[in-house]
């Protein structure tokens, strides 16, 4: 067996004083490589080349240290699966470790296309060369696909860029997919016909493993314009290979259901960086949609900050997305969160569009007003 | 649209005073359904059926409350993604709900086989029907197929039953997964002709999400004799699909590789009980792996107790399953194991069984003895 040499880093955040945290770094080293004692392996190929090995260990503050920790690209092979496993697998198990980002080297990264779209590239497929992008989502559930379509419709008349399933809209019997996905399509096709507009509809491809790819095939043919999967319910990968899917060639907007958990404590889980920014590009995601701070869920301004940074932080080829603030917002919050995320944003409000004025359409061209004002 | 009226529930545990936790359970009843405030929501069809319904709100302690939650059934239809994310999806994203336990209708339970073996199936196929069931795993990465199925020749000579792949065991070049799994599918074949054994190994399927049922496959046509798959990096889908092939019918055991975040916290994510007990069988494992108390990781023994009873509690006709204590146990512990749990339990023990002495045959049988003894 040869090994290249080449390795990639992990930095984790270790709870505890010096040495109980230096010793949670050493068990990194073991726990996500061979899983055995030390005294155990006595192989020195395995030894020299299949252990973590802890490059940098620094204080961070009174009680947290942070282990930079590289691993050998061997153990990952090219799967994103076990690249997943090797980053944060058994140590979810244990307390104290947080995953704050990664730093994939080059061979690595050629597993991984990443976004297809990306910022540059999905401003280019929705014709929208400078301002923020607009989204919005069709509920709620137990609305007919007819229903859901009207709404689709007056949605792209009024303009909105990215008109997108609820997340909880399935293959339910009040509108089943195929038919929601064929009429939403041929609706919002209809108002881009009038308005000469470009506004796309992405159904939710969220199902069981073996339907998500077939969902995502049947919406290409009946004329989605980007899809929408949650991968804290199918798995990253499972995102992963509908963006790298020639046959699709979709924009992808990531949802965050489930995965809550993961970010819900600054001593465990995956930092918003890595997790909603790093992982979701990797596993190609153009858009990562998140609650924003002041919504109805728990996430700090910091949070959404350091999540939007890693939506565009270098890594390699891979390309930046935009960071999607959603979660309870409303028009009046759209000056604010473009103070905070810049342009390359995408804002998706859902209620709160449809209850600015009883007029939807107008709703939705104000919307893009405030999205367009400096 | 038709509602049949068939309703299931979930509970949750709320933290906060009377009014914060009410207020909470309220709001799952429309997060998780409509994701509209009360107000926009005026179809009268929708608002009886699609809204969560409160069937009852008891205090705990002090700072808690357990609220029951009611759901038609329409919502989910007959998908598990779908089902998990109206249990946990987006209010994984808020502070305070955990979820306790399901209660399944039974239009619900219909929609899933659960495991094909169960604890009564999987004696029978291991020929085992009395004693605890044993495992253990090949390891560490970095050894080549030959001497990984060596190993799994010894550990099948010495009676385990179940011999798996460590969970970083994936594709990579210095065991690649086919001829990993015909070289140590063929060991334990021959040590068994040699015994008249029963041992069967377990390839280690969680790979991309276009590969997990490849994998699988190749595992059948190849001799192996059960599947291990890590749900939280698949899905858990993916393991109720592998449970559902016909063409497959082999034991599935469920790792629990980056679910640990989902139970770090006793305010937040998902009970022990919930999670690798009722989930994991109504996805179709048949043994539920986790990081038993005073082993590498930060269970505690009432979760561990918790999470055997989820294995075993009542749900209709999904069969009950094994709990399999694992992370860091030794053969010192198997006594005090099968106090705890009983007989209806499968020790999974690694780096225990090698260390305890120097010929690997004679510590399974040791293993053995210790798991018969009452």
């Amino acid at each position: 067996m040869h090994y290249s040499g080449e390795r990639f880093t992990a930095t984790y955040r270790l709870t505890g004083d010096a040495d109980s945290a230096r010793a949670k770094a050493q068990d990194i080293c073991l726990e996500q490589t061979v899983e055995l004692p030390d005294e155990l392996v006595t192989d020195e190929t395995i030894r020299g080349n299949v252990f973590g090995r802890i490059e940098s260990f620094t204080p961070l503050d009174g009680i947290a240290f942070e282990a930079r920790i590289s691993f050998s690209v061997e153990i990952v092979g090219n799967e994103l699966s076990q690249l997943v496993n090797v980053l944060f697998g058994n140590i979810s198990l244990k307390p104290g470790i947080r995953l704050e980002r990664v730093e994939l080297s080059p061979a690595l990264l050629e597993n991984f296309r990443g976004p297809r779209f990306g910022r540059a590239g999905l401003r280019d497929f929705l014709k929208v060369p400078e301002r923020p992008l607009l989204c919005t989502a069709l509920k709620p559930m137990g609305m007919s696909a007819a229903q859901l379509a009207d709404l689709a419709y007056q949605l792209a008349l009024g303009g909105i860029d990215m008109i997108k399933d609820d997340h909880g809209l399935a293959d339910q019997s009040f509108a089943p997919y195929e038919e929601r996905v064929a009429q939403c399509a041929a609706a919002v096709a209809r108002a881009n016909a009038e308005t000469h507009g470009h506004s796309v509809y992405a159904p939710n491809v969220t199902a069981p493993a073996p339907r998500v790819h077939e969902r995502a095939l049947f919406a290409k043919q009946n004329g989605a314009g980007a899809l929408l999967i949650c991968p804290g319910i199918t798995g990253l990968d499972a995102m992963r290979a509908l963006a790298d899917d020639e046959r699709l060639a979709l924009p992808i907007l990531s949802h965050p259901a489930m995965q809550g958990s993961l970010v819900a404590n600054a001593t465990t889980g995956i930092s918003h960086f890595c997790l909603f920014g790093q992982l979701n590009r990797l596993a190609g995601a153009d858009a990562a949609i998140f609650p924003n701070a002041g919504g109805r869920f728990f996430f700090t301004r910091d949070d959404c900050l350091a999540l939007s940074a890693g939506c565009a932080a270098p890594m390699g080829d891979i390309k930046p997305i935009f960071p999607t603030p959603a979660g309870g917002m409303s028009l009046e919050r759209v000056p604010e969160m473009r103070a905070l995320y810049g342009r390359d944003v995408m804002f998706l409000i859902g209620g709160g569009l449809r209850s600015h004025s009883p007029d939807l359409v107008a709703n939705c061209r104000y919307f893009q007003e405030l999205a367009e004002e400096i």
